[in-house]
């Protein structure tokens, strides 16, 4: 199902969306990609150089790297982008008043040049038209994270067999990165902007669930360096002790995110009810989630059934708390729309979203469960099928 | 030696490095840091926020998240970069004339919001600044380094007892990547700008080594989906091949690069007499490797050699040839200088860079040494030591 590389003009998917960004621009407006994710959106390939989007007329494809490779018609190898302008005008692609930019990822002094590559042209940013495009999958998409989210099951299925006694968190979690690689995850994780670092994953336990991060993923942990504050922090995972197993589901240009939590002997009456109350969210959202609702509304049913329970001491964590309990997920792990208290996007048919009502129980470590979802006019699919029970490792 | 969190103003390293950013800096100018490497550079640690260099007085530290830590006196607890000017106003902090922001680094939307933060300031991109200052090591960071390059070369004496016949370079990769991660390497490779996108490392053979990559490192590789064009494809490493392995070295906050090259069966004299050209280049300019020298001359220097073998064709690649020989490394694996055919850098003292010249034999692989050295009065000394013979594996 893979492409051949730079012939993205060949295939209709490509062209579908195209369309689907095409939808966000106004006649006169023009898109130039720079971005590696939205080069990989819209060409299905990665290459150093510009997707050229127009209001009408051809998609062209200018690529500074890899040269020597064989490409489509509207591929253009340059070698700087101050010679788009000049090309376009032999080409006769004119009336271009407004060229869109991604302001929101690329860097000040690439937007400047950008800008400057184009004289007498307005620019906007094109950041918004772009996400909006990318949060709704078309089918070729979802059938991609349809199988990032099998293979990720497959993995979570050995899981419980690759734990040893007295295993430090570190050290399970390198087995489970062996086991995502060899089952062909691709060891990378794409996420937008700089909020996001982390290796394969995050495998948290015990106390260091309530470490608080400085990063923007829904738990913590310390990390074994400061200069990566985030998850496994190197401690033994101990009797009593919940492990919460969230790693990476990269296993082509797509990803489908979720967790599982897996107990050490006896663990406290408190973690199981929180993480029945996660299993009863998820029930409910996959019944509410549809078309139409605003992402707010799923974050208030979720804390109000919380708070019923008692739980809202616990939810999204303990020290510190993350203001949403899901995220749209795709090229990036972390896309269009947010459940956060006060987001008033709407779900869309085919937009994915990973869902993760999750608590921490101080010492214990956390609990809950996040799967991925396709939204559907009956309510959520779940893309990452796999018993959600708290099972002894 | 991990400093403790948030209290970077106890600690005379981080005076150091402060006192070396404001070398670039003139009176009324102040810098305000918001990427992550320079967080962690100007801290040693990672937090959500903003590092406040004035020219003169005091360094602040003002923090988002975590929140709910320890803090020193200079640490200064905020929810959004708005706040900060008329904290620096209620301080006293008075007669900043000019903001230095990250231009080159941070995006369009966020230098356009913190220059929005500080009415009435101008901006200037800081971006120079702080690459310059972290160019050169401290002690402290060298030191860091040494011990990148030691665990480095621990994992590398691993290698050949982890091939087993008829693998495929993603399942020995795999292997390598388990052994690096159980030696300490934190999985993650921090990298500047979008050009360098890679899982743990490279491990590339026979035609393999000929595919050219979008990205800028020295060498390409397909990789196995067209999301992540690098490195192995999965393809079996057959007898008569080179296998060249070029896999993280992050161990801290802090990264070493180092290239060793193994081969199955035997392989052609070809192979063998582009090593050595390597080796002796590395020889050559660890003796002319001194401070003052021009960057641009060590280059010339290697091409000459290299010229001298007749060895042009294969050098730095085959149908693709990348254009440097070396970069700087630290926390950022390609850092400054860059040794360049046109580079006018010059060498400085207890500066870092890897050197790799390295050579792409059709069908066989790719051969080469990749070493990090540091730049001393007396040459370049190697901080990654481990045997350099093409071995049988």
């Amino acid at each position: 199902m893979n492409l051949p590389f730079l012939t993205p003009d060949l295939h209709p998917e490509f062209l579908l969306r195209i369309s689907k960004i095409r939808k966000g621009m106004k006649e006169g407006q023009a898109i130039l990609v720079a971005g590696n994710t939205n080069i990989y959106y819209t060409s299905g390939c990665l290459f150093r150089g510009y997707v050229f989007i127009p209001f009408e007329g051809e998609t062209l494809f200018f690529v500074i790297r890899p040269m020597d490779v064989e490409a489509a018609e509207s591929v253009i190898f340059i070698h700087k982008p101050e010679q788009i302008a000049s090309i376009l005008s032999d080409r006769n692609v004119k009336d271009i008043k407004s060229l869109g930019l991604e302001m929101d990822t690329l860097s000040y002094n690439e937007v400047e040049r950008l800008a400057k590559a184009f004289p007498g042209v307005e620019t906007f940013d094109a950041s918004g038209i772009l996400r909006e495009a990318r949060m709704v999958k078309t089918d070729y998409e979802i059938e991609k994270m349809r199988r990032d989210g099998m293979h990720q099951a497959a993995v979570y299925h050995a899981v419980p067999h690759l734990y040893k006694e007295d295993m430090t968190d570190v050290e399970f979690q390198i087995e489970i990165e062996r086991a995502l690689r060899r089952e062909g995850c691709l060891g990378f994780v794409r996420t937008a902007g700089k909020l996001m670092e982390i290796n394969l994953g995050s495998v948290i336990s015990g106390a260091n669930a309530d470490a608080p991060s400085p990063y923007d993923f829904s738990m913590g942990g310390a990390g074994t360096d400061p200069s990566l504050p985030v998850g496994a922090d190197g401690s033994i995972m101990h009797p009593g002790c919940c492990v919460m197993v969230d790693m990476n589901g990269t296993f082509n240009g797509y990803q489908t995110d979720m967790t599982r939590v897996w107990r050490i002997g006896e663990i406290p009456e408190l973690a199981y009810k929180a993480h029945q109350c996660s299993r009863d969210i998820l029930r409910l959202l996959e019944e509410k989630g549809v078309p139409g609702v605003e992402c707010s509304e799923l974050y208030h049913l979720a804390a109000s059934l919380v708070k019923e329970r008692g739980l809202e001491d616990y939810f999204m964590g303990h020290r510190q708390h993350a203001s949403f309990i899901g995220h749209g997920v795709g090229i990036e792990l972390n896309e269009q729309p947010v459940l956060s208290p006060r987001s008033k996007q709407r779900l869309l048919e085919n937009m994915t979203i990973a869902i993760e009502p999750k608590f921490v129980i101080p010492k214990v470590g956390a609990v809950g469960v996040e799967n991925t979802y396709r939204v559907t006019q009956k309510g959520l699919e779940n893309l990452t099928v796999f018993p959600e029970e708290i099972e002894e490792i």
